[in-house]
């Protein structure tokens, strides 16, 4: 009987669409061509970016809004370009399947001396580096095995939501194989109930409903566990007071009377600081504790009062209960849950993003005034993107509204991210949105020293003809770096750019460039460039340079300049007595 | 007794100065900065670099003038972006040494959950990843055992020729070591005399004295081989029939009568394959067989007619005679040669890059028309750069002046690479010629879609007051992928980009950009181009946009536009039939 057969560029494309996957990045290379034809035939946008780096980027911020993205570079020269961008989509938990096209096989089993080789015949070590920074890895050698392995490895990407690694050499795309796995879509495996289950859930409401001062903490890595919406049901259900981390911002809907936005520990609100040290129960949702998702660790309960959904674990109190699905016991929760035995209570107030309404419109624009004032600009369903940096400190304390998202610098923190990301999110936002939201944005944040880094993507956003809005913070180099040491230091400045020309550049309509590129010094020149009708209902890529200065931080940035100064005013003092 | 000491940092820099080094690229990050701090006073040049990628790409190119360059990045962000930079380097033999300013070793003790880390307390996996692509690495840990270290790891880079891997910890710059070593500089070991070399040099003398029909080739690893001088009064000495490969181009001087530049095999001028296939004698120095600098092997000579003079072994006929030192035994061949004994001959006509003289002023450019009219720009001392695709094979066969150097397309073939390698090169240049040649210049030919991936590392040649003409050759995509495969293909466009306001954007002075800019359509408007004082004598970066066609190539990539086409025509005839 004739089996049912399909070329291999179209069974790894189908299995990618059918995910979710509808746009895909990369840059063309010698070893990937023959692969890229089959990227259109198979219903899939192609993005060629710039370089490397910017697609992996771009990729990264695609999967945080579709779940699943999906990379292509060519062998040596492309993939390590990429390198930087597969690790931070690790660190940040983003399944991104980044497909190398490599030399054909003749030319690998042959050992030959290729360009984009070291001239030395071991086609291995390239490979081997993507091994510490993906979840698995798959080489298609052969036609039988092949959807097995490409199978296997999306499973991978989705199951440990990281970013996985796949060869697929330049002369297998056309090569036949089985089609029959495709009739059944790629899912995750739903985690066994654990026999501990019962206890747990009993143990976790007993202690809900015992609770007097609780306190629920959303993180990031909610997403990774698929609770989001079970989350948003707990909230409305329990009416308790709720925070964010700074990687959870946007997981929890603002606009809930009990949700409170960002919790920063011992560099946040008082009063929330406060309520969180005498709560009693702490429900942690998604934990992710590096250092600066967590304030230096301070917006990690004590154990006492902890209860911590993570992975496949639920920790209680000092005990951890392994192998536990955090939606399983949650749905259990949602099920069982009696209101009637939940304490009502109101938290801290709100504090909200504001600035005086006396502020003279002549005021010099800086961290504290800025945020407030564009806060308002946002809408239903809109991406904020607040790049690494003083953009990311400010932007998390904005109020978002419904259905809108934030990326912010959680532990990756690697500057010229944002941009590209912010090219990713907006193809899955327009993907997304086709049908619902149709007048949605995305609004970038990012300071001048990060976008030199990776500026160039500015003109893939307006090829794709995306509705982005850019606010560049150009406070005349990497104040970021400027704060933590070396305030005075040149190796922080980068060099003079002139932004106003960058729409012009990257191949904007002149018309549209000249039209939809702004400048603000001032509180009354933001207030003038926010009240446009360009800017907030507008189309294409917009850019706002709002000029700050040097050495204007706010939070826990203003904390490390404070350290550093008393740090100069000590040598100061030693070389006066050393006098 | 009271022991010499020095600040780590101190001790790093003295040891690269004391090398040559006197430019440093790199980027700023959180665990680099107290290093940073030692740069400049070291009487080091900082050369702060718009990313990571094209700070090792500018170190590359600044290695391969000056024998030795360094960069420093940042742990985990900083360091994988730079990979592909080093990866070339190593590819291509330049030694760059990779400073990583890594997180404070309490922090990496316990483990700590860092950002720039994948917050799992592992700490060693990027530079596990470094280990692939680096000849050696070397991580500091404690003042005892750093200056060995230190020194170790630059000999090694010395040594092997290739990038090498130092990571030190940002509690550590200002840690006191002994300063003892800094008094002897570091030099590399000479090679003992092989037991085997009068044997060897009678074997090559004697082969020397029986050729009546001699080829030289020049390559590129000659360099690191540290024989070019030698092989300058080889070519002298014998007035033989010499060329270079792709990467030789330029370590022999092109303006001798018995030097005709590239030897292209089975891809370029007849009458020099006719005398390669035909020689009784070929001497190989310094051989990189990729498929590329090798026109597909074509350049090898048969065993029967070949020395070959690599790495530390000399190939006669079949034989290897391992652990020799081409140095060694050059400067014995040179002392010993008796002119008299050596057949005098003429090689082939030379052939010259030329333009018919009465080409119309109003054809359009091409690749046949643009590199012989550009020629008579270089000057002696001029460092010529082309990147990868069509210009890198237009200029191979520029003529070169003397003492200037050419970097074309050899194995890595990164695009991307020859912009920020320009940077590099052109500093390095400017340190070497600081007393001689005052107004040498560096000119760089990229394409379009070359440029898009590192376009931005421009403003750091305006910032330097660097001289550098750049030709944009704006053939509108990835021409040289079009003609691999994929001619038509949406995937091999590139967005759409305003080159003649890249002065203004990346920062030049507004009226210096004004005046600086230029574009050429036609053969007159190119000529009217290169007339003019500010492109063949005038300072700063220039640019200069030329126009060709979308499929316009040449030579090789001719031959793989032709195949192409062959198969095109093929397939519609298929389709035909099948109708």
């Amino acid at each position: 009987m004739a089996q049912d057969t399909i070329k291999l560029g179209d069974y790894l494309f189908t299995r990618l669409r059918q995910l979710g996957v509808e746009s895909m990045f990369g840059v063309p290379g010698d070893y990937n061509l023959r692969l890229l034809d089959f990227v259109t035939p198979a219903g899939l946008h192609w993005v060629g970016n710039c370089n490397e780096l910017n697609a992996a980027y771009a990729a990264d911020g695609y999967g945080r809004i579709k779940g699943l993205a999906a990379l292509i570079t060519t062998y040596g020269v492309g993939e390590l370009s990429a390198l930087n961008g597969i690790a931070g989509a690790y660190a940040e938990n983003t399944p991104v399947v980044h497909i190398v096209g490599t030399p054909p096989r003749p030319l690998q089993d042959a050992r030959t001396f290729m360009h984009h080789t070291f001239s030395d015949g071991d086609y291995r070590r390239f490979a081997a580096m993507s091994i510490h920074i993906t979840a698995a890895q798959s080489r298609i050698v052969d036609s039988t095995t092949a959807p097995e392995k490409i199978d296997w490895i999306l499973q991978q990407a989705l199951i440990h939501n990281k970013p996985v690694y796949l060869e697929v050499p330049d002369d297998m795309p056309d090569v036949l194989v089985s089609a029959a796995n495709l009739k059944t879509k790629i899912t995750v495996p739903a985690p066994p109930c654990s026999a501990q289950e019962p206890q747990v859930l009993a143990q976790i409401l007993e202690r809900i409903y015992q609770a007097e001062r609780p306190f629920i903490l959303v993180d990031g890595e909610s997403t990774g566990l698929g609770i989001v919406d079970q989350l948003d049901a707990l909230i409305k259900a329990t009416g308790w007071p709720t925070w964010t981390s700074v990687y959870g911002k946007g997981l929890a809907d603002e606009q809930l009377p009990n949700v409170y936005g960002l919790y920063a520990g011992g560099f946040g609100d008082d009063a929330a600081k406060a309520y969180f040290e005498e709560a009693d129960l702490v429900l942690t949702f998604g934990p992710h504790y590096s250092d600066t998702n967590s304030y230096f660790y301070t917006t990690v309960p004590k154990p006492k009062v902890a209860i911590t959904f993570s992975g496949s674990n639920i920790q209680i109190k000092d005990e951890t209960f392994r192998d536990m699905s955090a939606r399983n016991i949650l749905s259990h929760i949602l099920e069982n849950l009696d209101s009637t035995k939940l304490v009502k209570l109101t938290g801290p107030p709100k504090t909200k993003l504001t600035i005086d309404t006396n502020t003279p419109d002549t005021d010099a624009l800086g961290q504290t005034n800025f945020y407030p004032l564009v806060n308002p600009l946002f809408k239903e369903g809109d991406i904020i993107l607040t790049e690494t940096g003083t953009a990311a400190h400010g932007g998390r304390n904005f109020t978002l509204p419904s259905k809108s998202r934030l990326f912010g610098a959680v532990t990756w923190l690697s500057i010229g991210f944002m941009l590209p990301a912010t090219l990713g999110t907006a193809l899955a936002q327009r993907e997304q949105n086709a049908n619902t939201i149709s007048k949605a944005q995305t609004i970038l944040f990012i300071g001048d020293g990060s976008l030199q880094m990776t500026a160039q993507e500015i003109s893939v956003m307006i090829r794709e003809k995306l509705n982005i809005v850019i606010f560049i913070i150009n406070n005349d180099g990497y104040t970021i770096e400027r704060v933590i040491h070396g305030r005075k230091q040149a190796y922080n400045d980068v060099p003079f750019w002139r932004h106003a020309h960058a729409l012009t550049y990257f191949g904007a309509g002149e018309e549209h460039a000249a039209a939809n590129t702004f400048q603000a010094r001032t509180v009354g020149e933001l207030k003038g460039v926010l009240a446009d009708e360009r800017i907030s209902n507008g189309s294409g890529v917009r850019l706002v340079e709002v000029f700050m200065d040097r050495e204007d931080v706010q939070g826990a940035l203003l904390y490390l300049l404070n350290k550093q100064l008393a740090q100069e005013r000590v040598e100061e003092e030693k070389e006066k007595g050393q006098k």
